[in-house]
Parts: C-alpha cells; structure tokens; sequence
C-alpha cells in the first residue's frame, strides 16, 4: 500500500506478520501443552484480541477494570486481571457489573486486598488468583505464604482459582531461562503448600514474551502478549527476529545531515521506554545496523550505518518501538496493512483505561 | 477535594501552583525583557494556554499541525510551530486553512524543506522561522550555514520571521547556564550572518525551562513550557521546589512490604521517561525521600525512607512524572483542583495529535 495517503507519523501493523507469530504461538503452546490467556494490555485493540481467540487463545488477560469493560462490552467473555485491584466500593460495583457478561478472574497478594475485595463485592462469582513474586519483586507474595491468602478467600466464600506469577526478570539479556526455571519454582512452592493445606490449586498461570520457549508445562497457562506483535526489546533480547515485528510508526524524514537523519516520530507515539540494556530509543525496520540515538517528543535521531546510503529529507521509513505496549496506547487507531487486500482502521478502544 | 471520589489513578492539576508558576514567569520575563511563547506540547490544553495568554504570553508554541488545528480551532490566534515541518500537499493544506484564523509561524532547517515549502504552500501568509543548532544536535542548521536558508525563502517569495534555536542539552545536571551562553551564541552568529547580507532579523527565540534563569536579554522571546506545571526532572535539575509542582498523578497502594510499596499507576499514566541523571521513575509529591524505584506499565514501586511510615494498602498518594510533556499525552482529561472552588475537567484536546 501506499503510505503517502495518510500524514505521518502514524502507527501500522503488518496483518500477515501478525497472524504468523500468532500461528508460531498456538503451535508452541500446543507443543508445551499449555494454555494461551495473552495479556491484551499489549494492544487494547478488541479486533486483535479476538483473532488471538480465533488461533487458541482460550481468553485474555487485563490490567484494569477499564480495560476490561472495553473488551466484555466487545464480546470477550473470559478476562483474568492479572493485578492486585484494590476494590473501593466503586471499583467493585463496576467489576461486579461484568460478571454476567463474562468469567472474570482477578489477582490478589495480600490479606488486606482480599478483606477488602469482601468487604466491597459480597456474594460474588468472581473467582481469585493469588499472585507470588518469582523474582521481578513487584507485587505477588512470598510463594512460601499464600496459605493465610487462601484461607482468607475461603472465609469470606471467595473462590481460590489458582496461583500466578509474571518473570518480569525474564526482560534482560541472558536471564530468561533463570527467569522461566524461578518461575516454576515459585509456581511450585506455593502450589505445593496450597495443596497441603487442603487447598484445590486449578491453574497456574505464568508467561513472558522472553522467557516464552524455555515455559515449562507445569504451567496451565502463559499470559505472554508482546508476542503477537513484537517490538525492538524482543529483537534484540534474541526471541523474535526483525521480520517476525509485525509492528511499527511509519515516519518521515524532516532534517538529515550525512548519516543522520531526524524523522518525525518521537516519544509521543513511540513511548519513551529503554532499558538500560537497550541499544537505542528504537530500530528501523529493514535495516539491522540503524540505531535511534536520541529522541524527544517529536523528533527521533537516527544514524545510518556507512554501509547504505542513508534516507534524504522527506523519504518514508518505519521505526520500530522498543516497548510495543505503551507505544499502542498512545494513539487512537491503528492502520492494519493487509496483502492483496484494502487495509483497516483498527481502534485502540482501550487506550488509556488506566482505572 | 476529596479524592476518593474518583477512581485511581487520574492525573490532576493543582490550580494555584499552577497560576503562581505564571506569575512567577511573567515577572521573570519582564524582568529579562523578553517575551514569552510557552510551548504547549507540555499540556496540550486550550484552557491552559488562554490562562497563559492571560498572564502574558504573546501565542504559543507548537510542534504539529494536529495540534495547531486544536489551538486555533479553541480560538488561540497566534502559533509557532517550532518544527521543522515537511509539507507534503495534504499538510500544506492543513498549514494554510489556519492562515486565516491566525498568525501561524513554522520551522525550517534546510533548503529543500523550503522548496518543499514553496511548493506546496504556495502564496501564503505563512512566516518561517531559521531553526539553528545551538550544541542539543537535534534538528537545526550550523548558525554560520543560515543565509543560503534565507536566501531560499527569499527566492520563493517566503516571509523570514528570524531564528530559534533550543538549548535541549540544558537537560542535563549542572549545563543549564553553559546551554543557556550556547544558545545565545548560535543566535548571535546566526543573526549576525543574516544581517551582513542583508536579511532583517525580526525575531530570536530560545528558551527550555531549566535555563530560563539564565536566559539571556539578546533573545527576544522564550518558549519554555514546563515551567508552567514542573516535573520530577525540573525538581532534580534545581530550577523548581517540590511545592511548585503543580500536576500529580493521584495512584493508590495495592500491595505493601515494609518500606517498599506498589501503586496502581505505571508507564502507561506517567510516561517511560528516564533520563541517565534521573534518580528513579518519578517522585512522591510532599514525600522528597521516597523514591519510585522500578516501573512497569500499571505498577509504580516505591521506596519510603526508615524516616516516615510508609503507607499502607488503600492509601491514596500522589506521585510527580518525570517528564510531564508525555504524562499528559496519556490522558483524555485533567482534573483541576481548586482552593475554594469546584474542581473543573480539562480535556487533553491535543493529545495524540502526533501528525
């Protein structure tokens, strides 16, 4: 297609690159035999959420309440939120408002959480996941201590559905089979001292986009999401190649000087996350040795490799992001370019549902 | 205001720090004797800009076309856009149907954006505006390689307004003043090029927050923006208190341990940014020793220091961006808390207006 139609900067996914990782995932899966519940905080968009059905998903993970509604109101009827809510009377009267509507599974990791979760949702068919820390020491309990969590869902006739854990360790360079080994192990542990206590323990749900082909089948379920579409983190943590980033902003070049170019997309549809270990703001699809030095609001610097002639002012390129889920919620609507076929418009209908 | 009303997290703006940052502005300009055109990217709110209009402000500055449509369209008449924009014919038009509700300026840094320019713009009452590198090496031409620009503009019958610059590497511990002499180095020979051949130079423009104190009177105006609201970054760069920081995000704790805590607003609410200085992912607004330690997209982590008690599940606090140009990217709308009065809703109007 032609990207001249449509003012730059503007954001595109690549249909047929997403749906080959979405077939490489059911396939992987299948061959681990686990469950696929993609965490669909990485695009809020419920067309590609329901594709994510179509190739096995078996429903998506949330963060919020608010996305959550966005995506029930969609026709998604089974949603765990992966996320220690702290349900006000509000939060729970609007949580309640879906279960008709669909299963839904929340997160909790402390006593407190679930007291209150009591307190403010009476009888209820929500059911409870208990979240351990496996070592990204975010939220999630001690595993060794979920005992009095279980028996605090049990005395308020809450139902225990099982435990979780996110190896957000997994995202460094040559960590994520550790991460993928401390995530089964944590699993296990407090599966184990669940099940002790008499507790029924249904699922066990983990999953990281890095740590994706080292999951383990003790695992029911993973809940990895950047998989679908990919971003320069992934490429460059070694699970996904350039031609597998289904992703990306299509932007122009608006000042070049030699080997460096400004091009029009900065950290406002980009996002601004880099890691320490990340090699720049970004990469440019199709050309491996670019890198994005530098990147303000609007502006990205990005400098060409001697080996290729480096694009004039006014030329199109496509950068990548390093993060793809925070570059998704910056914009409204995504361009989905599809082969032989008229591309789409798909909205980001949960953009910015951050309660 | 009570902010249990509202479900967390929301970013909110507390007037009266906002309106003494303007004033304290004003007077600060005045007393440089230079104008000011803040540049709204930082809040993208047409309320916001008629207030800064109010205490003296003479337009505002842009960075894109999106954005301008907006402004203009919320009845401000006078817009920079400090970009160096490449019209294509679709952007031209954009460009020129503001013509006739405003006075609109727009950046150029090489010859063939202003053939570009002329091209597709046509005869207009568009004015142009010289962007020189003044040492951030973003955008912007070497000031001493300016007159082949102006006699381009010259050439295509094109207004020349004069010259800006932005000092960006101000953004930096202790380079604020230094920035501040660069900028008005670049702008002295870029000026002094232009009026040896012949060229009038009706305007110098500069300015970034951290170096506003230094500011020097050889510009005639200043486009700094986040004086208006501050930052996390402006807090740790020494130009602004803890008690001029006028936008928060108000967040509550869902998960507790000890001194560390986690709250229910990440990236997606507060923006990735972290520069190499930056001393975590934002801060504790009224808490200047605690320190949020690791983000993710809906968890902030925090550490309160053995001094203070920290606070426990279902506590709401409020925590301070690092960069408050992108936080206010991520939401539809602010809530503006007042002293004595109803609080208001300020919709985000030019959010997302990337193109």
């Amino acid at each position: 297609m032609d990207f001249s139609e449509i003012d730059t900067p503007f954001t595109v996914i690549d249909y047929e690159r997403l749906v080959s990782n979405l077939e490489r995932h059911l396939l992987r899966t299948q061959q681990q035999g686990i469950a696929s519940r993609p965490h669909a905080k990485t695009h809020k968009i419920p067309e590609m959420a329901k594709l994510q059905l179509e190739y096995g998903a078996r429903g998506i993970t949330l963060a919020t309440i608010g996305e959550a509604e966005v995506f029930v109101e969609a026709g998604i009827d089974d949603i765990f939120l992966a996320y220690p809510l702290w349900l006000t009377p509000r939060k729970a009267a609007r949580l309640q408002a879906l279960a008709p509507r669909a299963r839904v599974g929340m997160g909790v990791d402390s006593v407190a959480g679930i007291q209150q979760a009591a307190k403010t949702l009476g009888t209820t068919t929500i059911e409870f996941m208990i979240e351990v820390d496996s070592g990204h020491h975010r939220s999630g309990i001690d595993p060794h201590q979920v005992v009095p969590l279980a028996q605090a869902l049990a005395d308020h006739d809450l139902a225990l559905r099982g435990v979780f854990t996110y190896p957000g360790h997994s995202y460094q360079p040559d960590t994520k089979d550790d991460a993928s080994q401390d995530e089964v192990t944590a699993l296990t542990i407090a599966t184990s001292a669940l099940e002790s206590a008499g507790f029924e323990v249904l699922e066990r749900s983990g999953g990281s986009t890095p740590s994706l082909h080292s999951t383990q089948s003790f695992l029911t379920e993973t809940r990895a999401g950047v998989y679908a579409l990919g971003d320069a983190q992934q490429l460059e943590l070694g699970g996904m190649d350039m031609d597998d980033v289904a992703l990306s902003v299509v932007t122009t070049v608006v000042s070049a000087r030699g080997q460096t170019v400004v091009v029009d997309a900065g950290s406002k549809i980009m996002g601004a996350d880099k890691a320490s270990w990340a090699s720049g703001h970004g990469r440019v699809l199709g050309h491996s040795d670019a890198r994005i030095v530098a990147m303000s609001e609007h502006h990205a610097t990005v400098v060409f490799s001697d080996s290729e002639p480096a694009p004039r002012c006014g030329d199109i390129i496509q950068v990548i992001p390093n993060h793809v889920c925070n570059a998704v919620n910056l914009v409204d609507s995504v361009l989905v370019k599809r082969a032989r076929k008229p591309a789409q418009v798909w909205p980001v209908a949960a953009r910015g549902k951050n309660s």
